[in-house]
């Protein structure tokens, strides 16, 4: 599949940051304490917190043409984990949840599945069995369900199951669920220049549908996990088909590997 | 390896042009024409030909918020092949010079070179055995030889042959034989906020090491066959090692599966 590499001739500011630490009140904040009306708060759900104060002195420093910290813009580059990072992983992995209802949605024509794991754990509803076969447990999930869908069509289910889907204990749609602080942090990033970019163990066509018009961070920059997949020339309609077959996990020791 | 989509919510703007009709010279221009002196030409190199034409009225269209053909610019495109359209392939792959200068480089640490092909052909200067392995044999040639090297140390080896090395047939630099019209073409698409993407079956980790520099595309939008790496901490030092073993092949049917 497709290789890629956002290290080269970069200097790679990976950011993290602790999301326990934001919350959308102001309880943080020094009593007393006033805004300046001069300046635009670029954080505003964040904590009065060093988290956030090393933040913005960060990113002063680093746009600062006379600061020794100095990046000039085409080096500035930012990467993220998705899952429990932007947005939230509770009470399991969205892709997950996705992939329950599709094997649902799919198993009139698989009448197999009845009697064949993972697929009878997630026709049972039997959390435990599917939770067991971890990420790449869910992968396969997804890719075995999917094989000889063109990545066009899948990505068209998802945005459909993204657009209706709701997170089963919070009982709003799954797209609902992402920090705003980090949403705020993206933006502030974006705003002094940083190329964004999401490096996450989830399905890289599953994000991909999703993500692009819900961070603002473009389809090129979302780096995942992914299956192999085949090339049809399709009678002059060119399509890219998904097999059932892992081709990547873009996790641990993935991560740098994936996006080198 | 890495995975990387440029399709995606993209309109994909594929431009093949032949280089075939570029010249530095400009027979082609019509007897009596003249240069409105209030307008530059943006590929003063081409002919006065069709294809120039056609190019020039693409972009004027495609950048007009008017014009029915308007692309927005974050969908703006364009991909390139690299070996014969770009820099030259005569008289073979450049990155087959560099194997062999390698191979005879690394020789005296590896004895059983001598007697072990495709390596033998090489220190034999048998240059029919070596073409005949085609490019899947140079790409394992350049990995066998280089394996257990860091990408940074290998970048660091290209980047030094290519300051020194020289074509056997035109003696001079193998970065000078770079095609004008082409270098043309791609600053005149980037003018017009077109991404520039080089998508070729030439290794990455060789390619990254010279054209960013050689034709002003960042590292990440340049995109070639591969080895498989592992991840090394190294005692916080990490690195990314490459392995003697093919990864992927961005060629043929490949390009279209590794750009998704």
């Amino acid at each position: 599949m497709k290789k890629y590499n956002i290290i080269n001739w970069f200097v790679v500011a990976v950011l993290f940051f602790s999301v326990a630490g934001c919350t959308t009140n102001n309880k943080g904040k020094a009593k007393g304490q006033t805004t300046s009306t001069a300046t635009i708060d670029p954080l505003p759900s964040w904590n009065e917190s060093k988290n956030k104060t090393d933040i913005i002195n960060y990113l002063v420093a680093v746009t600062d043409k006379n600061s020794p910290d100095f990046i000039p813009v085409k080096d500035r580059i930012a990467t993220f984990d998705n899952d429990g990072t932007i947005w939230s992983e509770q009470p399991a992995y969205f892709q997950l949840f996705f992939a329950i209802d599709e094997i649902k949605a799919l198993a009139p024509q698989h009448p197999e599945w009845k009697n064949t794991q993972p697929f009878k754990a997630v026709l049972d509803n039997d959390m435990k069995t599917i939770a067991q076969s971890g990420e790449r447990g869910l992968l396969k999930l997804v890719m075995v369900s999917h094989a000889g869908m063109s990545t066009r069509k899948f990505k068209s289910i998802v945005k459909i199951w993204a657009d209706t889907a709701k997170n089963p204990t919070k009982h709003v749609l799954f797209t609902a669920l992402v920090y705003k602080p980090m949403l705020e942090l993206l933006i502030y990033l974006q705003a002094n220049h940083f190329k964004t970019y999401i490096v996450s163990g989830g399905g890289l066509d599953f994000m991909r549908a999703i993500i692009p018009e819900l961070y603002g961070i473009p389809s090129e920059q979302i780096i995942g996990s992914t299956g192999k997949t085949a090339y049809d020339y399709n009678n002059g309609d060119p399509v890219i088909i998904k097999l059932a077959q892992l081709d990547f996990i873009d996790d641990k020791d993935g991560k740098p590997i994936n996006i080198n």
